[in-house]
């Protein structure tokens, strides 16, 4: 476990250094658009908790009227149904005798559903749910485009449904069409045409399974890229989002349509200059341990001049422009994280700022929740 | 905390996935192989505890006749000293009163020092020293081609150096003289010709330094990609290799020349397939958050015609070439990490296994230590 970095009511220039801050007026703003443009629509919200990976989140995020929250792993799971959340659909396909054993355990004190797109798992989520003594909600994940996990829509997904249907202990909910990689298509029109593809999957798969006696009352998928796509569908009954209520530098990087809405950066590391050597570079105590690099380094907010040009484990590299104040020893950077959810998990604690006070501190209790 | 993976007797195809796993026999090889090749040398070995953050593992190095471990954060040298290890080096410049504040208060329980590349941040270091009570190491890190912290060689090495020893409650010890992006230049010669220039600075500001009146006994640095050359240098006079203990595929993409030794690779994440939706494709539950990627994809071990060529944030996905058995869900891959230290810290377990059971599980102490 990590020090914690902060106390509430701390001055925001007293938070130590690295930190993962959260400026709160701006979260807050993101939770309530995305709330109301689900409510409006008539779609349920089911916010993914691997971003934040946090109860305190996900309890406010229910508060504003989401049905519950989406989880990838049975120990993320277990520690949001520990927290008292009542709701978890696990968007995930779960293998093995043991961690099966405890998925079916977990809807002993919550609605837990999970994703299946083969036969054999199925059989072995029933067995799972029989021997505990509980009921799970299955989806039938269909492949609509993404190449990862899922079965092909159509016959073998109506098929598999059947399945579902036939297993005591388990109790078909409908269809997971989740298209990830589409979220990070740059031009407005690329998220279009991959999202029309995914909704005309999913329409003719309700449709056949439907076609074939069995109810397909959820169809659930989306993400902060294209949710507003999945929510016009007429078919999506339920949106995934996760990194909309803190952003990163990588969805900056999408281009949006006059009529997408855009959400405000929220999520920093807050990092201190350790040294500065020389009148261009400054080095800040904040590297690849502090930030995850799959989607590039952090950018420097607010700090022009200044630009995070390269990491070693533990240290920033920055460079300073010809004319600009050099940083010294002490000053602190807010730094966008490149990609939000595998840097969160980073971190042990989130600190919740309001203008120069620290008004929360939460645990990312989920955090390492790998297995 | 994450669930514990595994216990002490388990069979290897019990540990839950995913898992950090080690392979004792090749790891101990290479702890011996370093602590043999630094003793006859009769050059200090000084392991840097960064890589492993795993007081059993610095128990181990220190058993062999390391004489203490490095340390980058003061969080992470605050667990060391509480798990009993009575000799850090912080290999890093450590900024703000608290910190400072923290440094100093180790000292009362071990031989803690520090590097220095500001004047004023020596002035706050004895300071923070004399507040506490103790006496802080201090060396003054040169920038010796890195290009990131460290002062000038030459003068103003020399005069830094007199300014620690004038300082009260600090002892200056020497130099630190470390080019980590040497160690992972993939020639021979081209790390040759990068030491050959580390050697010189740091030859010629240890002569300035003694010119000048002030004792200069060590001399400290060197990476896995460049030890034996340090070693050899007639200067250095202690090593602080760290990865050597575990390896990685970016290290494995050094080219060796006939006098350097190797060492073999020892860490693993041992992961799980979920899913094999088609038979060209298999998707494991070791993604974006149980590797990190600054250095690539990981490597998939003795698995002719897998490779892990996509991750998400909990999804690697597999390409299975055709001809091969396709792997079904439940089977076991093991892979090899891209970078061995940011990887290690996303876990708070590291599984010591020996041929097919489970002999060891070590708490990463130090995970997530930033601060």
């Amino acid at each position: 476990m990590q020090r914690i970095p902060a106390r509430v009511g701390d001055a925001v220039d007293d938070i130590d250094t690295p930190a993962l801050v959260v400026d709160l007026d701006p979260f807050e703003r993101n939770l309530d658009l995305m709330a109301n443009a689900a409510r409006s629509a008539g779609v349920a919200l089911r916010p993914h908790a691997k971003a934040h990976k946090c109860p305190d989140i996900a309890d406010l995020q229910i508060e504003g009227g989401a049905v519950g929250i989406c989880c990838q792993k049975v120990g993320e799971a277990e520690a949001f149904v520990a927290a008292g959340i009542r709701d978890v659909l696990v968007t995930n396909e779960i293998v093995g005798a043991a961690k099966l054993a405890r998925l079916a355990a977990l809807a002993k004190d919550a609605t837990i559903g999970v994703l299946v797109d083969d036969a054999d798992n199925v059989r072995h989520l029933g067995a799972a749910a029989r021997d505990a003594g509980t009921t799970l909600d299955v989806l039938v994940e269909i492949d609509v485009g993404m190449k990862r996990c899922g079965i092909a829509p159509g016959a073998a997904a109506v098929a598999l449904a059947e399945t579902v249907v036939r297993t005591p202990g388990l109790r078909f909910r409908g269809l997971h069409a989740y298209h990830g990689s589409a979220q990070h298509l740059r031009a407005p029109a690329e998220r279009r045409d991959a999202i029309a593809t995914v909704v005309r999957l999913a329409r003719e798969t309700k449709a056949a399974i439907e076609a074939a006696g069995v109810p397909c009352p959820v169809v659930t998928g989306a993400g902060t890229g294209t949710w507003q796509l999945e929510r016009d569908s007429g078919v999506f009954t339920e949106l995934q989002p996760g990194s909309y209520a803190f952003m990163d530098v990588d969805y900056h990087r999408n281009a949006l349509a006059p009529d997408e809405h855009d959400f405000e950066q929220s999520l920093y590391v807050l990092a201190s200059v350790m040294s500065a050597p020389v009148r261009e570079r400054a080095i800040v105590d904040a590297g690849l341990k502090a930030f995850a690099f799959d989607s590039g380094p952090p950018q420097v907010w607010h700090a022009p001049g200044l630009d995070y040009v390269k990491a070693s484990d533990e240290h920033g590299v920055l460079t300073v422009a010809a004319g600009r104040d050099p940083p010294l020893p002490g000053d602190r950077v807010w730094l966008i994280p490149g990609h939000c959810d595998p840097t969160v998990n980073l971190y042990d604690w989130i600190v919740g700022v309001r203008g120069s006070r620290v008004e929360c501190v939460w645990p990312v209790a989920a955090r390492g929740a790998l297995a």
